[in-house]
Formats: C-alpha cells, structure tokens, sequence
C-alpha cells in the first residue's frame, strides 16, 4: 500500500487515522505547485486529480479521504475509529458528516476564496469568503455547544469525527476563528485531542 | 423507526434507499416552512434543525442522510447498496462522496444561491451562484466519462453512489444542466435508474 499525499487538511485526516492505529504505511509527496496532480499518470490514479489516493499492491486507488479511512479501519481494526455496531457506526458518520460539511466546509471554503494558490485554480469571491467565516464561526459555537456533555464527538471514544474537527480547527486557527474561554468544551476537548501523538503528523495545515 | 423528512433531495436519497430494499418504514413530513424544524422538540432529536433524521423505538435520532443508510444497511441487508466487504464497500463510499462533493453540493449551492425559499435564510450571492452552476455542468461531463466503462457508478451493481448521483441529475434539469446527447454514457445511465421503481418516491426535486 501506498498513500499520495501533499501537506494539505485531507491528507492530514488520513494521517491521523494511521497514526491513531500505529499503523505505518509508505507516503509518497505529490508536487501539486508543479501540477503533478493533473499528470496522466496520478489522473488515471484519481481522474479528479485530488488527494490523498490510496493505492494498493495490485494498482487499485482509493480517492476520498474517508473512504481510504474505511479501508482502513477493515485492515488495521483496533483501536476502532468508526465505532462498532451498525448503531455506533452510523453516529460516528453522523458526527463525522456534520463536522465535515460544516466546521470543516466552510473552514476550507474561506481559504479557497482567499489565498493566492487558488487564484488562478477558482473564481473567487471576497463576499462568499465572509460569508463562509461566518458560517465556521456558528458551527464553532454548535460544537461547542455539542461536546458539553461528553468526552468526545461522538461518545466516550476518540473517533474519526473528533479527527475532522480537530484538523478543521487548526486550519482555521487564527485566520478564520479563535477557540475563545467562552468555548469551554471545546477548549477542554481541543487540549486533550491536540496532546496525543497524532497531531504532530503532517504540519497542522 | 420513523423517518422525519421533506420533498427536498436529501430526504429523497433515504426514501430511495429504502425502497429499493423494500423496507417500508414510518415517514412523518415536518414543517419546514412553518418553523417546525427549528422547535425545540426537533432541534432535541437534530441540534442543527436538518432534515432527514430516523428516530429509533428508544428515542436514539439519527441525522445525515449516509449515516441514516449505513445504519438501515444493517437493518435491511439486502440487496447491498453500500458494497460487500471492506475494499467494494471503500469503492462505494468513493463514488458516493465524489458525486455528493462535487455535482450534488454545486447543484444545491445553485439552488441555495437563488430560490426565494434561501433569501432569508442564508446571504444569497449570485456570483457564487453561477460558479457553482459552472462547476455542476464540469461535474456532470466527468460524469459521464466516469460511466464509459461500467453499467453503474461503483461497478456492475446499483450503489448509494447511483441514488446520490441519480437526485442530483434531477434537482439539477433543467435549471443547471441539461443531459445532452453528447453525454451518451450518462444518458445510457440515467435512463436505467429513472426506470426503476424506486426512482419514483418523494417526488423528483
């Protein structure tokens, strides 16, 4: 197995993920600034040319960070970052999903409308940039709101929702929000999550 | 169970789901445009006042359409629409997330970028509009090079992917894009899963 990767938010959940299951797989650093990611060669690993893409010892890829993370999750089971049940596993999607298409959407979205790599790969618009700060902001507060009564996202286990958030929120820190005292519980969860030995892999943005 | 739910896409993936297994459950409509979703008694089951949410016979919700299936997977096993065994069920679960993150995300961005329904409810922009109209129309031509070597999305069976895919073509014609002759494996695609049974429930927007 091999993992694709670049310094970037996805590939650090993927990371994380393996980091969690010491599981220690072989990364090989895409050149995105020199446009290796639109090459013919990684297009037919990934026709959308994103990463991280998992590729097997038989040449199969996986594109999509949880995907690759469910993948995984079935060779590498314990510790169990996707919950154990049909129960468990679909509150940890939920959790996963809410924080993915909120907090960590919206979080992305602002950069994507505002930094120069983008420049000339979107369209962007300053008005939707302020628009998705905002958003991050609100879905902040929820979660703060949301871990007020347990020790992680989606339970009393560490899982690939508190993964999502935790690299949202170091991606969004300082330019887009800060995790203020007034976020209690989420400063509590924030400390402890940012103090395993995961969150050294991969820069923190 | 009872399955909350509105005429609106995210809802209909579920209902879709479930017909194909032939699962016939409780479905209760809530009233979107009366507030009903943002009550005290729904934000206790979804604290972010979505829709779909399945309630359990214990009270247990659960929100986020995928992690509604994932969980009425285990329920109703048969036929499989999320993929048997780990690396099918990854394939899936890529298929799924690269059409929800790219043609279903950009077509509904149209939709919430310009519907009266959105004015209150979000700062509408209509530059932003068009760039996600712009980015479901590339969407949908990867599409349909996706489709030029398979019968479905993730490989010889009809898949969550198929569903996802499947509303997105229908919220999105005629105002974002229209299926063009040009598009000969979508077409061949779209015409096989409108012909289902299934592609019938809870209307087609």
């Amino acid at each position: 197995m091999k993992l694709y990767e670049i310094g970037a938010p996805n590939p650090r959940r993927v990371r994380i993920f393996l980091s969690e299951k010491n599981a220690d797989i072989e990364c090989s650093t895409v050149d995105v600034m020199a446009g290796e990611n639109r090459s013919a060669d990684f297009l037919a690993k990934n026709s959308l040319g994103l990463l991280p893409v998992l590729e097997l010892d038989d040449g199969t890829c996986i594109a999509e960070s949880v995907a690759i993370c469910r993948f995984l999750e079935a060779q590498y089971p314990e510790p169990p970052l996707l919950g154990v049940g049909p129960l468990q596993q679909a509150i940890v999607e939920m959790w996963n999903r809410r924080v993915e298409l909120g907090l960590f959407r919206s979080t992305a979205d602002y950069f994507q409308h505002t930094i120069p790599f983008f420049k000339e790969r979107i369209v962007q618009i300053p008005a939707y940039a302020e628009t998705a700060k905002a958003s991050a902001r609100n879905h902040l507060d929820w979660l703060n709101g949301a871990l007020a009564d347990r020790k992680f996202l989606a339970g009393d286990d560490y899982t690939i929702a508190d993964i999502t958030a935790q690299v949202a929120l170091d991606l969004g820190t300082p330019s887009v929000f800060a995790v203020e005292p007034r976020h209690e519980h989420l400063s509590r969860w924030f400390a402890e999550v940012s103090a395993r030995p995961s969150a050294s892999v991969l820069g923190k943005s």
